[in-house]
């Protein structure tokens, strides 16, 4: 990356029929998106098409009726981006995989596998599950409290990291005529004894192209940043102001650099939730279509949801949202504060609110022109606000399409995006070096 | 099927560069082999030219340095079939899966997607982990002893069949002018609450393309067969000898018969390990060749665990196997009692024994021409021996080759194997309905 201009970095988050809620109800969204994988292979390989460092897929392990289409059935995560895999080539394939609800060893094995299989372009989301009903779906009565929940997390990517340096790069010698298949030297156990776990190794997969996959955070709360900042080369976070973001930007680098982390090293991608067409008014016009969608009762039921579960009916629709405890509800946190702030700033009625929140769940909307977006992207990565941007299309495949074709060209052309891939990893695509194994002499 | 000759049913079990314990170093076998996904795809490919039922890979949870080239390193089974699915389109892909260090949630997550990825063809080996030493990577102090190992199995797979019928085939309307995305009368929670799992459900994949995916199950002793003969509808077994085979064979089919269940649906396939050539001379030299290149310490290592980690080095290669305490060891039984009653019947030395083992593993070795094996394969089926044979090639890709070109059309020409896959799903090539939603009306 020889140009003095900063790169922006973009990722595409893919759910379904795309982030609006009301998405899967428009005519161009095939509404069977989230179970279609041909449709899903369309996606990817715009995506890559397009030059993006990296897709990503979310992930819960808890639905009941109220859930969003989307998410009440999707393909598992490992088996969809292994498929998507084999159609691409360069761009990063990234998922959310929980360390409340699964073991070390799954997690790290599977990462590890998709590294190799994909020639090096794994990406780990980490997620502490915050759907308080997944404890059900595993013999748990209760659901972890908060901050036990990133206690057990940080132990768990450690684990993972361990584990990925169970084998030195040149283990393997592979020596048919002597019978030396590998150097006894080059395999280690980890023997980890830790609060939540203990696990012995070492990992039953070789050393991964990337040396280790990326990973990924998206806590915003106290525990949520610290573990981001210890641990994470890439951060998602929602951010709907400039300043906020800015601050958020300063607050997290600067803890980086306390755990001895280079800055620069970690990539800060917002989500955001463009809506675009040629003109202010088109793109208007396309998101109050979406907005008319929702379903009322849809709409009400995800901001209480996101509210941590907490129950608004008795409030006029139209009128303001109530005084609100967040110690209240065992949900995020982060989100909690943001949705009130911005009641307040705005002066938003509960229908406005449930609108925002449910159109976009509290990220970052944009409505207007690619020349717009683009300005604004550039704006918030030259005033580090951000690195880049993790884009979450309200209408899919359209969303993904029309960035592609229209927003990136204008990036492109600015100097501000690659034109073409500069290497084949994740890691490369970040700039991330390959981490040194920790027993490599 | 019209035809009146009982058809077989023939699946192959691709491990890395072969079930020979020596494929590794013999100069036609890529040494990278489990790593190599081309590789893994031009298997596939190969049996699916060969029009065989299905594929199978084994799974193990944890290696150390005297594990066996093939699994030291290998793919993660899930990203493995999923990218194997993408090369294919009939045959059918199964992978073991752990019901002792895993959640029922995941491996019915994992398995549903796979199915829905591949249209129809995803099958479960059902395994409780044999490897004490798994336990050591997943925080757990001590190996769960090998009754309560199959009690808890047995939950596991009533909760993964349970969460598989969570969404009713027509549960997804997906009405985009109503509203309507899915009848919520027809999504169900399992609700589970047993002796090891409490699973509230549901699954968040809907009803895959073949109700559910096949249950696959290996185990052969008392508490393995009466897993196997309650829920499996393959079953794989290690047979060496036609009249034994044909006890396991009446004894499982008629504890299905008294589970309720038809022993027509339930196909026994043990494992053969074929060495073929035009000429027998020519198919010993073959087995020669590789029995040539094991290393002593690695055949006698295979053997001591094979026998549960029993220690051998006392005693002379070239002398008998001494008597054995099977209450000892906390390994298979089935196997023990297997290797100890060949020792005795065939007069064995060690040296011969453990060759015998290492090199096929206690399986059925099979060392002749296209035709004799032909003869053998219809022999065992028509006097209800097995109902066809798991395909364990000693060295790959030449084992999966060699069988395709010269047995298969053998078979075909003898009108006891397809010609041409009749239908698209595992359950279809083997004759098995789909199975009703519990909780359809």
């Amino acid at each position: 990356m020889t140009s003095k201009k900063k790169q922006i970095k973009l990722g595409v988050f893919l759910a379904g029929t795309g982030h609006h809620v009301a998405s899967w109800r428009h005519p161009d969204a095939p509404s069977d998106a989230s179970m279609n994988l041909d449709y899903f292979k369309e996606l990817a390989k715009t995506a890559e098409r397009g030059k993006l460092d990296m897709l990503f897929l979310a992930d819960s392990l808890s639905i009941d009726s109220k859930s969003h289409p989307n998410v009440l059935t999707r393909f598992e995560p490992f088996t969809l981006l292994s498929a998507l895999a084999q159609v691409t080539s360069k761009i990063g394939l990234t998922a959310t995989a929980s360390t409340t609800y699964s073991e070390p060893f799954h997690i790290a094995r599977q990462f590890a596998s998709l590294d190799h299989l994909s020639n090096g372009r794994a990406g780990w989301n980490v997620v502490t599950s915050s759907i308080e009903s997944t404890a059900l779906n595993f013999s748990g009565e209760k659901h972890l409290e908060h901050h036990l929940r990133y206690q057990r997390a940080e132990e768990f990517v450690e684990i993972v990291k361990g584990l990925w340096d169970s084998w030195e790069e040149d283990a393997f010698i592979r020596n048919k005529e002597t019978g030396e298949f590998f150097d006894k030297e080059k395999m280690h156990e980890l023997n980890h004894k830790g609060e939540y776990f203990s696990v012995r190794g070492p990992l039953n997969v070789s050393r991964t192209p990337q040396g280790q996959p990326v990973i990924i955070q998206a806590g915003s709360s106290g525990d949520g940043k610290a573990l981001a900042a210890k641990t994470a080369e890439v951060i998602f976070t929602a951010q709907n102001h400039l300043e906020s973001a800015q601050e958020f930007y300063q607050s997290i680098k600067e803890q980086a650099a306390e755990f001895g982390r280079d800055p620069e090293k970690i990539a800060i991608m917002p989500g955001i939730f463009p809506i675009i067409a040629d003109t202010e008014e088109a793109a208007q016009a396309k998101y109050k279509e979406l907005q008319d969608l929702i379903i009322p009762s849809v709409g009400l039921q995800i901001l209480q949801n996101y509210l941590g579960g907490i129950d608004l009916s008795a409030y006029p629709l139209d009128g303001p949202l109530p005084k609100l405890d967040a110690e209240a509800s065992n949900a995020v946190k982060s989100r909690f504060k943001l949705v009130q702030e911005m009641a307040e700033r705005d002066n938003m009625t509960i229908r406005e609110l449930y609108k925002y929140v449910a159109g976009s769940r509290g990220h970052h909307i944009f409505v207007g022109t690619p020349e717009q977006l683009a300005d604004k992207m550039q704006e918030w990565v030259d005033t580090k606000a951000c690195d880049g941007f993790n884009i979450m299309p309200p209408l899919l495949p359209e969303g993904i399409e029309v960035f592609v074709d229209q927003v990136v060209p204008i990036l492109q052309e600015r100097g501000v995006f690659r034109k073409e891939y500069e290497g084949t990893t994740l890691r490369e695509h970040f700039g991330l070096e390959k981490p040194v194994n920790r027993y490599a002499k």
